[in-house]
Formats: C-alpha cells, sequence, structure tokens
C-alpha cells in the first residue's frame, strides 16, 4: 500500500496498525483537552457567544477550509484545546441547565474501538458482530420494558426526537384511516414536530395540572376520535421532570382503541432502579417507548432506543435495497438490518451501551439515577429553606425547578443569562403555568444529571442565583441559611 | 463529590480528571482491539452470521441485561476483542463491498474529545465552542459547494439518508402545491423512503443508460409537473458509482421551475481535487446538495452534510422549545441552534470533520480521493484483461462493477456469498438492466475507498473471485493472467 500511509494525517484507525496509531494520536489529543479544561477553570467559558467567537477568530477561525493541511498531531493540539477551553461542561455540578448528562469515560472508551472498527448498521457484512451485540442488547432493552412480552423488541435512534418520531410512524402505517396525534401540553415539542414532519395534522393538545396530563381531559379528548388516535404520555417532561400517570393513561387509551406512545427519554431508566421504577409502572402497558441512555445512562450523545410491545409494528420500517438486503441474501441466512431504522448508514451506537451496561450491571446504572435523584430532592429542601428562594415543588426526578421570591420573568431570565455570561454557572429556564389565572411564568431549573454530586456541590450555585437576582434589582443579597 | 467516584465504571471522561481517566481505560480498549483483529485474521469472520452468533453466544452473550457489572477494564477489553474479532474491517483491501469506508485516526482521536466534553448541538449553552466551529466549517463547506453563492449555508446530517429526507423536506415547505418528486431509476432506496416517510406522493421514476439519467427523459417526466417537482439527481450511484449529467439536468430544471437536489453522498469530496472536480460539474446549479464524508472524506459513521444554495430555504426547519431557543435569549444575542436539524441532541460530528480537513486540507483529501479513483480504473483494467471476468464499464468514481464470463446471475449471488462465508473477501452486488431487453442482471462490483491501495492489492481478490465461480461450477479455475 501507498507512500502516503507514512503521513500521520492518513493513518488509518483499523487494521494490523489501527491500534498503536490510535495509541500514537489519543494522547495529543486528550494533551489538549486537559490543556482547554484548564485553561476554562469553570463550567462554560464567560464572556457569551461574541467572546467564544473572538476566541475562535483568535486561534485562526478562517471562512474557507483550508487548502493545505497542519497535519494531524497539530490540528489534533490545536482543536481539542480550543473545544475543551470553549465547552459547557456537564462534569462540573455547576452545568445543569439541560438534560445534557457528563459521559462515563467507560463509554467514550468503548466508543474509540466502535469508531476505529466502523461497523455501519445497515448490511450484516458490513457489521457482523456489531449486529448480533446490537440484536442481543435491544432484546435486554425490550425485556427491561415490557418484561412481560416475549414478542416486545426495540431499535437504536439517534434521540427522543427520533424515536417520537417512530412512535407517532409506527401509529400512522398501522392504523388505517388518518391518525391523529395527542399528547399533553408538557410534551416535548418534538411530538408536533414530528406530526409535520410525516405530514399528520396538529396534535391534540391535552391540559396538564403540575405539569402532568389530565385523564379525565384526555378521555374527553379521545372520545371523538377513537381508534384513529396516538396519544403521547410523558415520563419525565423537560421543564420539570414530571410524570404523566401511566397507569390511568394506557387505560383511557384502551378502552378507546387508541394506541400510546410513552416519551421516557427521561425517566426511563428508572427502570434501573428497583426503589424508583414503581414511579413509571404503566409504562409496560404501552405499544411504544422513548428511552435516552444520554440522559440518565451517562451515554455522550446520540444513545436513544425505541422500544415496540409488538416487534410485528417495526415491520413498518422494512425496506428493499437489492444491494443491501437482496431476497436471496435474506433467504441464505444473512439477516436484514436495514428495516431496523429509518437511517442507512448506521453507527454502532448500542456498542457502548452494552459495554456500559455490563461495566456497571443495570443495578450499577440505578444506584447513579437514585444518586440524582436524591441529590435533586436534598437540593430543594435548600431551596425550600432559603427565604430568598421559591420552590415550584417537590422533584418527581432529578430536575429542581425554582424562582427568586418575588422576581418578574424578565429578572428571572435575566438572572440566567448573567450567570450565563459570567461562565460561573449554567442553568435552565422553562415557562409554567404558574402566573394568576394560569397565566404562563418563567422558572429557572437545574436538571441534576451528575451522577456523583450532593446537595453541599449546589449550595455555592443557589447563593450566587440570589446574590445575582439582588444585583440585578440593585438591592444587597441577603444572606445564604446555610452558610449563615 | 460522593465515593462512587472511586470505581472505574464510574469514571466520567470530563471535567479535571477526565483526560486522566481516559489516558487510563482508552489502552484497555485498544489492547482489546489490538487482540480481536490479530485473532479475525481476514477482512471479516469466517462462518458466516451462524459462526458469529455462536461466537458471541461462547463469549457468554445473554439475553437479559447483566443485574450486576464486571467493571469498566473488563468489559472494555472483552467487548472490544469481540467486536474487533468480528468486525468487517475497511482497512483491509478485500473488505470492499459498499460505501463504508476505513476510517482515519485523526478522525476517530478527534472524536474522543468530542464525546468526552459532549456538546449537544441543540442549544448554544451546551456547545459554546463547538457550535461555533460547526458554523465555521459549514460556511467552509458551503462555499466548496456554491461557491458562486454567498448566501449558501450548510448543516449536518446523519448521513445520505437524513440529507435526501431534507432535499424533499425543504422541497415540501417551499412549494405551495403539492410537491411530487422525480428521481432517477439509479436513484438510491432513501428517495422514495423520505417520500414515504414526509406523506409525500411516490416518486416519479425516470429512466436511465448506463445507470445515468436520461435528461430527455426528465424533461418528458417534468413537461406535466411544472414547478411543483422537486428533482433527485445523482452524482455517484450506489451501485455503479455514474454521475448524472448535472449541468443538463439543472437546465432542464429552471426551464420547468423544479427544485433541483442532488444526492452526492458518494461523489461531492470529489470537489476536493482539482482534476477531479469537473465530473461532478453542474452541482453548483442545485437548490440542495447531499455530502458524505463517512465515505470519500474517511470519517467514521455518521459524518453527513447537507448545502443549500439559499439560507433562506433552512428557515423550514425553524422552531421555538422555549427552554431551548427563547425569543428573549435569541434577542439577547444567544445563537438559535434548534432550526439547524431535524434532531434535537445532537452530537457535533462537524468537530472530527473539521479536524480532518484541518489535518490534511482539502488538498490532502483532494489527493486521497485520486488514489481510489485511479485504483479503480487500475483494476478495472484488469478485469478487462482477465479472460474468465466481464467489465461492466470504465469507472467513473472509484466503484469496479464485474462479472465471471458467462455466470447466471444465482452463480453470481452465490460466489459473492461463498467469499463472505470463507471471510476472505467481502464484495458487493448490483443488479443493472444489461440482460438481454434491458432486463436485470446481477454484477458484482468493488467500491474502492481504501486510501492507500494499489491495483495490485487486488489482483488475488480477482483471481478469488475466478476461481470461486469455477468450482461453484464445477469446473478447473483458469490461471491469472497477472500472475502467468
Amino acid at each position: 500500500m501507498g507512500a502516503s500511509d507514512g503521513d500521520s494525517a492518513t493513518w488509518l484507525a483499523g487494521g494490523r496498525h489501527g491500534a498503536s496509531r490510535l495509541a500514537t494520536l489519543i494522547p495529543t489529543a486528550l494533551h489538549g483537552m486537559a490543556a482547554g479544561i484548564t485553561e476554562r477553570n469553570g463550567p462554560i467559558p464567560s464572556g457569551g457567544p461574541a467572546s467564544v467567537a473572538a476566541s475562535l477568530a483568535a486561534a485562526g477561525g478562517t471562512k474557507r477550509l483550508p487548502k493545505t493541511g497542519i497535519g494531524a498531531e497539530q490540528a489534533l493540539e490545536h482543536y481539542s484545546t480550543l473545544l475543551a477551553a470553549g465547552t459547557a461542561d456537564p462534569a462540573d455540578p455547576s452545568c445543569a441547565a439541560h438534560l445534557h448528562c457528563p459521559p462515563l469515560a467507560v463509554s467514550v472508551a468503548a466508543d474509540v474501538v466502535a469508531a476505529a472498527m466502523n461497523p455501519s448498521m445497515d448490511s450484516w457484512d458490513q457489521a457482523p458482530m456489531a449486529s448480533e451485540l446490537e440484536a442481543e442488547f435491544l432484546t435486554g432493552i425490550a425485556h427491561l420494558c415490557f418484561p412481560a412480552n416475549p414478542t416486545a423488541d426495540a431499535v437504536v435512534t439517534s434521540g427522543g426526537t427520533e424515536s417520537n418520531l417512530l412512535g407517532l410512524l409506527l401509529a400512522r402505517e398501522t392504523t388505517a384511516s388518518t391518525i391523529r396525534p395527542v399528547c399533553g401540553a408538557n410534551s416535548h415539542h418534538s411530538v408536533s414536530r414530528a406530526a409535520w414532519l410525516l405530514g399528520l395534522p396538529a396534535p391534540v393538545v391535552v391540559p396538564c395540572q403540575d405539569d402532568r396530563m389530565i385523564p379525565e381531559a384526555l378521555a374527553e379528548a379521545l372520545a371523538p376520535l377513537g381508534a384513529s388516535a396516538v396519544v403521547v404520555a410523558t415520563a419525565g417532561t423537560t421543564n420539570t421532570g414530571r410524570i404523566d400517570p401511566l397507569g390511568e393513561i394506557a387505560r383511557i387509551c384502551r378502552l378507546s382503541g387508541a394506541r400510546l406512545h410513552v416519551d421516557a427519554a427521561y425517566g426511563g431508566l428508572l427502570l434501573c432502579s428497583q426503589s424508583l421504577a414503581p414511579r413509571i409502572a404503566g409504562l409496560e402497558l404501552a405499544d411504544s417507548v422513548a428511552l435516552d441512555m444520554h440522559k440518565f445512562g451517562w451515554q455522550p450523545v446520540a444513545a436513544g432506543l425505541f422500544a415496540a410491545r409488538n416487534a410485528a409494528d417495526l415491520s413498518a420500517l422494512t425496506v428493499r435495497a437489492e444491494y443491501l438486503n437482496a431476497d436471496d441474501d435474506t433467504e441464505a441466512g444473512l439477516p436484514d438490518l436495514l428495516g431496523r431504522s429509518i437511517r442507512t448508514s448506521r453507527r454502532p451506537d448500542a456498542f457502548r451501551m452494552a459495554v456500559t451496561v455490563r461495566a456497571l450491571g443495570t443495578q450499577g446504572l440505578g444506584a447513579l439515577v437514585e444518586r440524582c435523584c436524591t441529590t435533586a430532592t436534598e437540593v430543594n429542601e435548600l431551596v425550600e429553606r432559603h427565604p430568598a428562594l421559591q420552590s415550584w415543588g417537590k422533584p418527581e426526578l432529578s430536575t429542581v425547578v425554582f424562582r427568586p421570591r418575588g422576581a418578574d420573568d424578565d429578572l428571572v431570565a435575566r438572572v440566567r443569562r448573567t450567570l450565563l455570561e459570567a461562565g460561573t454557572a449554567v442553568i435552565g429556564r422553562g415557562a409554567l403555568p404558574t402566573g394568576p389565572d394560569g397565566t404562563s411564568q418563567l422558572w429557572l431549573k437545574l436538571t441534576l444529571l451528575h451522577p456523583h454530586t450532593t446537595a453541599e456541590d449546589y449550595v455555592e450555585l443557589l447563593d450566587r442565583v440570589v446574590a445575582t437576582a439582588a444585583a440585578e434589582r440593585g438591592v444587597p443579597a441577603p444572606q445564604s441559611p446555610v452558610a449563615s
């Protein structure tokens, strides 16, 4: 093979020399990453978008692809430092805005091998063992979601958004009449986006109380629709982590003949915890379920899963492409992978998920889920004890929703942006109908996905929110009840 | 932070200790990978699906997720060995069936940092520098595709399938009447699948000659449709690597007012080679273009790109979610990333693409593309000189299409499966209308994406095809014209 093999920029990750070449280049990337982390020294770079753009420009950003290269080592060192210095790092407890987890090192290490071997999950002859491992892992996931249904099956997706789309798509394909999506006012925006994408009517929106779907309102919405509806319930909302009353919703769906998809992208991994699993009881009654292992599960994005109670429903995804799954090849025993996804080329994301579950066991994962939920409960108690803060309510998962007492929406939004700009904390926000007469009101939120923290790690952050709100209002900050 | 931090299975990849923890775990994964590669000793494990399934079962496969873990080191070593031993490795020249490239080590190394820092590309506060780097890289890609259009823009996708879907989706959203997709008989199956997914009518299929769309036939198909059509042309078909006459197709589309999307998932990176770029001239006249850097580009799956000549067309993807891109945040200067994809959480795949381009330059990438195309031309010459083989035609990209002389379809299919089962070669197949009266006929193909090979690396493989065909027919194998 050619001479260019000598240039480290053209080294291959696979083949006989792959491992040794990765062993040469990865330390350079990690060196840059460590330097960037030291340089950042906080959960996110300070200065906001303008400052980050300026750092890139200063580092030699260009608006054209470079014609000539600078070599592998220099590119790795340079870009890794830049990325790590300019990242919002969820491994810092003060980076707690979104369902954005700090990934486990074991998953990232496993992904190196997946990327180097590069199995593509659209045909067996591109992914022999990767497809076997995926099938085994997905059988386990299907059983986790539907323990009483041996005909359950699961597929890998690019995340909750694709999983919710699959939930609507399978409903569309298994229903003779035009299907109508029905979802709670608390549902993720991807539900209505999926309806739009699939050419379906916009979802009927069912009112919520305390960010949970109201069963009676669902029954009313379903009355004129009957079996031509697909209901999307949520097990862990993005705003508050609330869980819809799944058992009751399933019963109502069954009575009307509607299909039920549960968006458990956030809460689904509670199934790994004996003590928490009862909170999502009823999940096993759904027709399909969305799970994300890049939330609880601590995988790098993306690690989406979609489980179907009846494997036969997945046949809606069947597609034939002579070059990938010819009939005679399938008859000759080559597994047909193409109908396992709406994508064609597909990363073996199941590999790092499977390695992680093998390393920790479901018990180990469940313990990390419990730690996050416990921390959230404790942080909410800190909020409740803090005279300058108001809690929205007790966490059901790991989301703490709160606001500075007496603040209006504008102040709430400014506090969040000020902390972001300062680079000291990354906090989330969400509008909830808690204003007078149920009008929308803005709240702050902490989505706690750090598996090693305790409430103590958030004391300073809460004090910072209070101090910032006071400063924005031009009044002196009250003392922390904890520090005092 | 908690005590569980001491167990390597719960180590985080980010934060202060991330780099050192990855430096501890990744060598274990690479050690397993190297052991697996040695164990395999060929492009793919021998024995076919049954044998791979048996290896997994022998290695302790289970149909339930394990309750208790075995720790990070053991899980990494075990699964990495299994995956590498059981993979179809495109870094082996004899693994040449599909548009399945051997990834560059520099890209895999960069991806470690991306996975560890885990920016999620759906909001700025999850991906400050990653979103800046992506924007810069995509500006470069847009300019590469549409050098004369400063208003061009590009987005990252999960591959050609999603890019083709975006091509149809933007057409649907920018056209008042019901849009009708029109594509060549040579187009990728994802085009009709996208139409199905989007609730559009099935595509009108335009006949091809030599696996290229016939312009006159396109004009005829467009006559009754006019501006309510979106035409999908192909720059590099999956079966043969043929390129549609893009300039002529663009002219016809312009006359009828139809939109034009070019699926250049395979051929798009020819833009990096001065000598080869003219082969896809006319690409810049399209409304949108699909490119895959996990083909030419040597990225691990997925590295899809979608470029739009008019950035404004991408506004069809606009979506508002209060927690990710609230109006007041956008007004306050926080970039709105949500409308850059149909996904929500999204890996920073642009990072490793950008690092690779920085390491090699477009010239360096172009040289690798040239090497593949040259090798394909030379391998086709070997085929033409071989008395027992028939060539389908001269390669336009890097696909060599051939068959044993006098073989029927059944024999062609069996030769491919026999080599696959033996673990000695991974060869592709494709049906082309070359039989009597244009009936479908099965051909073998080599899709050459190995950037370091020369024709010599494929002599033995061609001889093996000939010998296998002879053995299947029960006749002695003719001698190789090269070896003789």
